[in-house]
């Protein structure tokens, strides 16, 4: 945690936060944190800036916050994952995050294991728990948006031309001969498949849309491990 | 398991593998393979190829191996990594294993905890584990080779100047003006810090060793994180 992630309920007065939860036990454990010290802090969807200690024991953390930066930049990266396993997606979800990437859509594909969709790792409310993970570890405040399509065809269909407009569109695919490309001067939009690959046909989908197959080599990453080293590349 | 990696042990005639452990488990539950079925295998610091399943059954598969091709070639990136906590630094072996990583060495630094030298993660067959387990997944071959480095300033006196020779140097710091270089057309090395950072004079010892300080962007990763992506980037 490099950043204590603060929500408009943690207010008690219009500077000052009270936190009960896993915050104080991360401050009393791994801060160690005394009153006085001062502690980067965010709030979500808002600016960054530092929390001064005013109070602290094992029931609750008050601090006297000021919010003055800018939040940085979204990366302008648009990530398409076929849904993987929901350990692997966490995974995903949290590098993506602090990566900076504010979009991200869990797609369905004919290599998808159909349990992936029954976990209750896909619940809101786990899902957004890794998010703030994720922004806590980069210091960001921006939360990416996240959604699950559970049809493929009616993803591409019916989402994949609006969110493409003006992108440069990417799908990484393994048999590809194109390197994926760097440094985009625009933004992109990039579609990873799921353990093994992506069917040709699904292939066949995005590339109808507007996608270029890439190649980041011919060892085969794990999808955490790929969105970090594409995204790397590209951004 | 994207490939299937056989020791010279496995073997009982020149081209026939008969296996009992931990990957006769993996082809009995994940690739279900039947008998006639042709799975990839690769001979550990040999050739990669393929296994044509002749006998599988609960104790024992057997195969017909043919060993044609060579492993990719190995990423040009040589990585120094602070040690991290040592659940974190199976991922940063596993992920920059995948990645064709074939030189990394884990340093102390003022920040690493003293503890984490300890652990029985870093003893050579719980490292090779690793290590094993991300050739598997990247379809290669080649053993990266790994070191300890217990004092820093040992290891930037006695070890840094022969690694880098003929290389390009940087160290990723947060604190750094200068982004970090895209697509070197020369072998790097790579120096990545502990959570929180190097210490200043840390970062000295690496600029005066002819390092440069280059950043990622404002956002703070996990460190087997930071590793994907700047690889992405770098390589």
């Amino acid at each position: 945690m490099n950043a204590i992630l603060l929500t408009p309920e943690d207010f008690v007065a219009e500077q000052r936060v009270h936190l009960t939860d896993r915050r104080l036990a991360h401050v009393l454990e791994v801060h160690r944190a005394a009153v006085g010290e001062r502690l980067r802090v965010g709030l979500v969807g808002g600016k960054l800036g530092t929390g001064t200690v005013t109070a602290l024991d094992k029931s609750a953390l008050e601090m006297e916050v000021t919010l003055d930066t800018d939040p940085p930049t979204p990366a302008p990266l648009t990530l398409i994952v076929a849904l993987p396993r929901p350990k692997s997606m966490r995974k995903v979800l949290h590098v993506a995050t602090t990566l900076g990437i504010k979009q991200i859509h869990l797609i369905n594909a004919h290599r998808v294991d159909k349990s992936y969709w029954k976990s209750p790792r896909l619940k809101p409310e786990a899902v957004k728990e890794v998010l703030t993970l994720g922004l806590e570890q980069s210091v960001d405040t921006i939360l990416p948006g996240v959604s699950f399509h559970r049809r493929i065809r009616w993803f591409i269909e019916d989402d994949l031309p609006a969110l493409c407009a003006g992108k440069r569109c990417l799908i990484a695919h393994p048999g590809a001969s194109e390197p994926c490309p760097r440094a985009l001067d625009r933004p992109c939009a990039l579609a990873i498949g799921p353990e093994g690959g992506f069917q040709d046909y699904e292939v066949g989908y995005f590339v109808k849309a507007g996608f270029t197959a890439v190649t980041m080599g011919p060892r085969i990453l794990r999808v955490e491990e790929a969105v970090a080293a594409l995204a790397g590349r590209i951004l």
